[in-house]
């Protein structure tokens, strides 16, 4: 690890990988404090209480290098214990269909994040891939009480823009948007527009910086430098307190996965999201960004294109750190 | 029963209640020759596969003058057989949460109508009650294909205004809306304006008109004389052949029920749906449609109110089935 990050919190804020002790014990050496993993994104309510309970299970295989964090002061405690910290986190509201009730028991169980839309409309909100984003709904609305009240991050990656303008609007907590870019870096359904960027920075929100390829100018071939420019551009805008990393790792998996979150059982059809030439396989990463603890190679990166040590070091965990402890 | 429609067909296009052999025997009795019932609105897919259980042992205990009905066959047959004809249909979507496989499966046990929505958005489409209504969504223009496909009725009964334009230009088969009225003889979010009227059809669509009190002028205070004006104002629109009657009576429920139906599991307060009083229980229905075989009421006042013998008989159950033909 970069020696002056030894004593920094290093915090990914998305990642979705079919986790194994490789990956746990790689992350683990990186010195990487902790993880958003996400857990479902079409599953039912039963079967994302069982990812849950699968969850429990590696936590106990692996505890002497991974934890479960449920509040702030529990990834601290990770990193005084040398173990990576994971926040159990949901892209999609299909866990709890039409029951509000069934936040609080997802909360209990741990679930520190969760996104109102994946891509479609719900029953929440409208998803970034839909042809009309109606906006958060009334249930919609409900839910995001809910979520302030128990501490649980309202995470808008995916949503549409009305639904993200909405959500900042309702919520009386800062919401975030985990996993990223602006629109000014590339366009893309799934990127941000600056409206909505200078809207979430008002309230206090926050944005986690993509290393999904989709997410990125010239796609799998983009340029660290650009990368870093980008950042600089948008401190800009927003400032350096609010903006972190959520890489959007998805490791481990074969091509019918990335069919699977882009489809789910929702069509009998193909979509192929935002891959133009209709690759049906996971698209090429960055060679700078190809896991976890390349977040380093990020880091200084930063550094050598303009950006203090002290921004870069905000940026790759302690803005993180310092969002969630409005939360939980 | 009045006994010029001894030979006709008599269908109830939408009937909520909870079922007894007092219910049943009062229909049987009444001539009714079939019943679109509802069996859910916000229960999930197993508790939905419950219901057409329960519904399964109904048919055993009463098989003397109660059948199941998947096709317009069975519904002549049961005419035949002196019973009535009990047709399935869902209110809402929430049983296929995300999957659009579980049409099929539904529509082997028998389901013959879905709402896209329930007041509330779904991941179909926009809801009556919605602020703004996204239109058919992504998966709800793949649902619609599916229903097409098997011969399902796509039911707008409570969704929103734009959700009903899409979904009449999406369908490759007339759509219905099972119960509901024209906003020209009522104000009212669950009624239906003169443009979707006029689109619904040229594409052939049908309307079931309903009794329940809030969809009408003057509330539970309705004159059949002017329901019956308001079905010849519609005539004079729609011409008579698209037009039924979808009493929406809700039968033998406690008042809690209402407030289920309102509320579901999506909110934690209390949303009392076009109630304007807050009345928490049923609204009073109006004196001359209390029960099922009311229907015969409203045949003899269409024919005292200048509508002819042979249009009311198509209203009161003709018209449904020519329509139920074109489907299953």
């Amino acid at each position: 690890m970069t020696s002056v990050l030894k004593n920094e919190i290093i915090i990914d804020g998305l990642e979705y990988c079919n986790w194994n002790r490789d990956i746990f014990e790689d992350i683990w050496k990186s010195g990487i404090t902790a993880v958003h993993a996400t857990l479902v994104y079409w599953e039912n309510t039963q079967e994302s209480f069982e990812k849950i309970e699968e969850w429990n299970k590696l936590f106990k295989i692996h505890k002497d290098i991974i934890c479960h964090a449920k509040t702030s002061e529990d990834i601290l405690n990770a990193k005084k214990n040398n173990k990576v910290a994971i926040i159990f986190g949901f892209q999609n509201s299909a866990p709890i269909a039409n029951d509000i009730y069934l936040i609080e028991k997802f909360f209990t169980k741990g679930l520190r994040f969760m996104q109102l839309t994946y891509n479609n409309q719900t029953p929440l909100a409208g998803g970034c891939f839909e042809p009309k984003d109606s906006g958060v709904s009334r249930f919609g609305k409900e839910v995001i009480e809910e979520m302030n009240r128990l501490g649980m991050i309202v995470d808008l990656s995916h949503a549409g823009k009305n639904s993200c303008l909405d959500a900042i609007d309702f919520s009386n907590k800062p919401v975030a948007i985990s996993h990223a870019n602006p629109t000014f870096f590339h366009e893309s359904l799934r990127n941000i527009e600056n409206e909505v960027l200078k809207k979430l920075i008002k309230k206090n929100g926050f944005i986690g910086l993509s290393l999904y390829p989709y997410h990125l100018k010239n796609i799998g071939n983009c340029k660290i430098e650009d990368f870093c420019n980008m950042i600089k551009e948008l401190i800009n805008l927003i400032g350096s307190d609010n903006i972190g990393i959520g890489s959007d790792l998805c490791l481990n998996w074969s091509d019918e996965v990335v069919m699977w979150m882009r489809n789910g059982k929702w069509t009998k059809k193909i979509d192929y999201g935002e891959s133009k030439d209709k690759n049906a396989g996971w698209p090429k990463q960055p060679d700078w960004y190809q896991k976890p603890s390349d977040i380093k190679n990020l880091f200084r990166a930063m550094c050598k294109n303009e950006i203090s040590e002290k921004i870069a070091i905000k940026i790759i965990g302690k803005n993180w750190l310092h969002f969630m402890k409005n939360h939980f």
